[in-house]
C-alpha cells in the first residue's frame, strides 16, 4: 500500500469546498457514463505511476469535448472545488495526481485526431490521444511525431505539452516550444482560449500558449494540440557502443557530432549498473558488455546509402582512436563495414531491441525497492561528477546510485535506490543534490518538472524575482487556485 | 521630409508626462556623454528604416550595462515618462521609433559577448550586439547563428529576438522559441529578471522568457540573450532555378523536401517582377531569367560529396519532370554534374550572389517610392492566390504588386508600390489584405510582428478573449503604460 502524499510529505489540504452530492449529480448531467465515482475505479487515477504519491480524490471526470470541459471547470470554479488535470500519469514528480481529495480530470476519451495536413506536417489533435497511437497514425502518412519517450504507450499529447517534455528525439527535433504551434486551452474560470492556428510562424502579439507548455496544469487545462511534425526518416541506424570511461563517451560524442551532423538523432548513455539492473529485472541481455560505460547512438536520415557511409566512417575513426571499445549496429541493411568489433543486426525497426536496453531503464529501476529521481541539466562536462560524488557520499546507505540520460542535451538521470523510502536518506540526498546542481548554474529538473516533489527547490534554479513572477501569473489565471494545487510553486513558508 | 506619425495617422497623445530639464540632467549623471539630444543627432532615431514613420522624441540615451537600463527604467516609472527601446531600427511594422515624445532606449553600446561555450554552441551577449558580427564571430569557431536575416548588418540580437525574427533559417533551425535558451529582461519599474540560463533543457517553473520573446518592447526590455548555436556547416550549396507557374514552385518544394531531407535550409520564392525591381535598383542581375517564378534552395550539410549528391539527384529530376526549367548552382567545388541546363559558379561565399537576388527585395522596393508591407502567413497552396488576387483588385493604382517570400515556411511577403503614400489606396488594400487572410485562418503578421502600423488588425488573427487576455498582461508588467506605448496591442476605441 502506498503511503499517502499527506501522512509522508505532512502537506495541509487549502480551503477548497468538499465535495457534496449535487456536485456529483451536476457533473453526471455534463458528462453521462463519464464519471466515476467507486473507491476501487478511482485508485488507479490516485496513485502515480511510480507509487510514490497516493491522493484520495473521490471523483474522476471524463470529458469529451472542450465544451464540456468548460462547463466543468466553471462550476468548479464557482464552488471552489479543486481539480487535478491528468493524461496517461505518466509523470515521475507527482504532478498529476491529487495531493487531497481534487476532483481528477481525465483527458482519457478526448483521444479525436483533428486534422493533419500532408503537405504542411501539422498535426491538430485532442489533448487525450496517446502518443505512440499519433505516431503510428503519422506513420502510415510518412510523417513522425517530433518527441519520443519510454512512456510513450501510455502518455497522453497534453500531458506531454502541459509539462514540456523532452525525451528521446529533442537532440534532433528541438523542444516542444517550437514544435507546438497552437493549444486550445480551458482557464480556471472555464473560458476556453482559443490559439489552436496551424501555421509555422505567427507574430500577432504574445505568444499565449507558450505560459501553458510546462505549467504542469496549473494555469489552464489543454485541451488540444496543433504540433509540427517532422517527415519520416527513409533511414534509421542505431549504434551501440561500450567506452572505458566518462571522458570517452565526452569525447565520442563530440567526434560523433561532427562526423554524423545533421542525421545524428539521438546521443544517450547509460552506465554500466543501469545495464545490469535491466538484464537482472527484465531478462534484457545487452549484446555488448563490459565496459563502464554505454552510448546509443542514432541516425535518421533521407539517403541510407549516405547515412550508412557516414555511420561507418564515424565507427571506424572511433575505433582506431580508441574511443569506443566494442560496440554493434542495428541498420535496414547490411551495407556497413566497419571494424571487427561490430555485429550487424538486422530488424524491421531498426535498433528495437537496442533502444529497449535503454529506454526501460526506468522500469527496470522500479524493481529495485523505492527509487530517487533527479533529473538535472548540467553542462556536459560536468555531467556524470554528480554521479559518482553521491555515490560516495551515499556509501552503503543507498542500494544503488546509478546515471544515465540525455547526453546530447546536457541533461543526466541520477537515479538511487533502497529497499524502501527513508527520510534519513532522503535527507542525506536532499538538498546535497540541489546545491551541487546549483554551483554548477545547472537546472533541478531538466525535462521531468517541478510538480508536488520538486516544487520546494525551484530556488536552486530560479532567481526569487522570477518565482515571485510566477506567482502572479498563476493568482491572475486562478485567483482561487483551484487548478492543480499544491504543485510546480513552492507554497508560501 | 517624412510625414509626421501623429499626422498621418491621427492618433493621440497619452498623458504621459513631458521631459524636463531636470530630467536630462538625471539621466547625464547615470549615463555621462551617452545622451543624446541634439535635434539633428536624434532625428536618425526617430525616422524608421522604411522611412514611414516619423517621431519627435528629444532624447536618445545608449545604456551600457543592465544596471544602467535598471536606473533609467525606475526613474522612468516613478515619473511616468514613456520610453521606447530600440535596437537597429531596422523593424517593418514601425515597432522601433517612437510615435510622439518617448524617450528612446537604444541598446548600440551594449554590444558585449559574455560568454560562448564551444561544447555546447551556446552563446550569451548582450542585447545590442549585431546579428552579422556575431555570426563572424561564432564563424570562426565552428558555429553559426540560428537566425539569419536580409537586415543582419544592422540588426541588434536583442531586437531580434524582441520581434520574434524569423528570417531565412528558421525552416532549418526553427524558431527562436526554441533557440533562445535564456533572457535577462528589465521590467517597466526598472527590476531586472535574470533568466539568462544557458541550459538546453530546464523545466523549473513556467517559462517566463518567452511572454518577452515578441513582445515588441511593451513587456520589458531585454539586455542579454543566451541562445543555441548550430555548428557551421562544412559544405552549402545554394540552387537559383526558374519555373513556369506558381503549382510548379510548389510541386518542386515537395520533391525538394523529400529529397533533400535533412540538409535543406532555405526554400525561398520570388514572382519575376521581384528580379525586375532588384535588376532596375540595384543593377543586379540574375543569371536566371526568363520565368515567372523564381526559386533559391540552399543545402547546409557535414559531408560535401552527399550534399552534392543528393543536389544533383533533385535537380536531375526536377528538370527531367519538367519542374524547373532553367537554373544555376553555386558551389563549393564543380562535382555535380547536372543537366545541361545549369551553368556553375564557384565562389568564397557559396551563393553569395544568388542570396542577394533574394535578400535585397526589400532594399529595392524602397527605391519604388512608398511600399505598402504586407507579411502572410497561409497554407502554401493559397500563397500566391493573394498576390493575384490584390493586382487584379488593384489594377492601374498600385505602381507594383509583388510577391517573395519563405515559402517552406508558408510565409509570404506581399509588397504593393506606388509612388507616393495615399489613403485611397491603402482604403483599396486594407482591410481586404486581412479579411482574405483570415478567410484562410492565415496570420496577418508571420514574423514581422504588429509594431504600430498593424496592431489595430490584431483581431483578424487572434480571438477576442487572447487579446483580452494579452491586455492583462500588459496592464500587469507595465501598469502605467510607459513601455513603448501605442504599439502591439489595439489602442481602446
Amino acid at each position: 500500500e502506498v503511503v499517502a502524499t499527506s501522512e509522508r510529505y505532512a502537506v495541509r489540504r487549502l480551503p477548497f469546498s468538499r465535495l457534496g452530492d449535487g456536485d456529483v449529480a451536476f457533473f453526471e448531467r455534463v458528462l453521462p457514463g463519464r464519471v466515476v465515482s467507486g473507491e476501487d475505479e478511482v485508485k488507479p487515477f490516485n496513485v502515480d505511476w511510480l507509487k510514490s504519491m497516493r491522493g484520495c480524490s473521490q471523483l474522476v471526470l471524463k470529458p469529451q469535448t472542450t465544451a464540456e470541459v468548460s462547463q466543468v471547470l466553471r462550476y468548479c470554479h464557482e464552488r471552489n472545488l479543486a481539480v487535478t488535470p491528468q493524461g496517461g500519469n505518466t509523470g515521475l514528480v507527482g504532478g498529476s495526481v491529487p495531493v487531497f481529495d481534487e476532483i481528477i480530470l481525465s483527458t482519457a476519451l478526448m483521444n479525436q485526431i483533428i486534422s493533419f495536413d500532408k503537405v504542411s506536417g501539422i498535426l491538430v489533435c485532442q489533448a487525450g490521444c496517446v502518443l505512440e497511437r499519433l505516431n503510428e497514425y503519422l506513420e502510415e502518412q510518412g510523417f513522425i511525431m517530433p518527441l519520443d519517450l519510454g512512456a510513450k504507450g501510455s502518455c497522453h499529447i497534453g500531458g506531454n505539452v502541459a509539462t514540456n517534455a523532452g525525451g528521446l528525439r529533442l537532440l534532433r527535433y528541438g523542444s516542444l516550444r517550437g514544435t507546438v504551434l497552437g493549444l486550445e486551452v480551458v482557464l480556471a474560470d472555464g473560458s476556453a482560449l482559443d490559439c489552436l492556428a496551424s501555421l509555422r510562424k505567427d507574430n500577432t502579439g504574445y505568444d499565449l500558449k507558450q505560459l501553458f507548455i510546462g505549467s504542469e496544469g496549473t494555469l489552464g487545462v489543454i485541451t488540444a494540440v496543433s504540433i509540427l511534425c517532422p517527415q519520416k526518416p527513409k533511414a534509421v541506424n542505431v549504434a551501440f557502443l561500450g567506452c572505458q570511461s566518462f571522458a570517452k563517451v565526452l569525447e565520442t560524442f563530440t567526434t560523433c557530432r561532427a562526423m554524423l551532423g545533421e542525421i545524428l538523432s539521438a546521443y544517450e548513455f547509460m552506465d554500466e549498473k543501469c545495464m545490469e539492473l535491466v538484464e537482472r529485472h527484465l531478462k534484457l541481455s545487452s549484446p555488448v558488455t563490459g565496459s563502464p560505460f554505454y552510448v546509443l547512438i542514432e541516425t535518421s536520415g533521407s539517403n541510407s546509402t549516405h547515412d550508412e557511409e557516414k555511420l561507418n566512417n564515424f565507427l571506424e575513426q572511433a575505433t582506431a582512436s580508441g574511443l569506443v571499445t566494442d560496440g554493434t549496429v542495428a541498420t535496414d541493411d547490411k551495407k556497413i563495414k566497419a571494424s571487427q568489433h561490430f555485429l550487424f543486426h538486422k530488424s524491421l525497426r531498426p535498433g528495437f531491441t537496442l533502444w529497449s536496453l535503454r529506454e526501460r531503464i526506468t522500469e527496470a529501476l522500479t524493481h529495485e525497492g523505492y527509487v530517487y529521481k533527479y533529473d538535472i541539466s548540467l553542462p556536459v562536462e560536468k555531467l556524470y561528477d554528480l554521479v559518482t560524488d553521491m555515490r560516495a557520499r551515499l556509501g552503503q546507505s543507498a542500494k544503488n546510485v546509478v546515471g544515465y540520460g540525455h547526453l546530447g542535451d546536457g541533461n543526466l538521470h541520477l537515479n538511487i535506490t533502497a529497499e524502501s523510502y527513508s527520510h534519513s536518506l532522503l535527507d542525506a540526498i536532499e538538498p546535497f543534490v540541489y546545491e551541487w546542481t546549483a554551483r554548477c548554474s545547472g537546472s533541478i529538473s531538466a525535462e521531468h518538472g517541478l510538480g508536488f516533489k520538486k516544487k520546494q527547490f525551484i530556488q536552486y534554479s530560479k532567481p526569487g524575482e522570477a518565482v515571485a513572477l510566477m506567482q502572479r501569473f498563476k493568482a491572475m489565471l486562478d485567483p482561487k487556485g483551484i487548478l492543480n494545487p499544491y504543485k510546480t510553486l513552492p507554497s508560501a513558508p
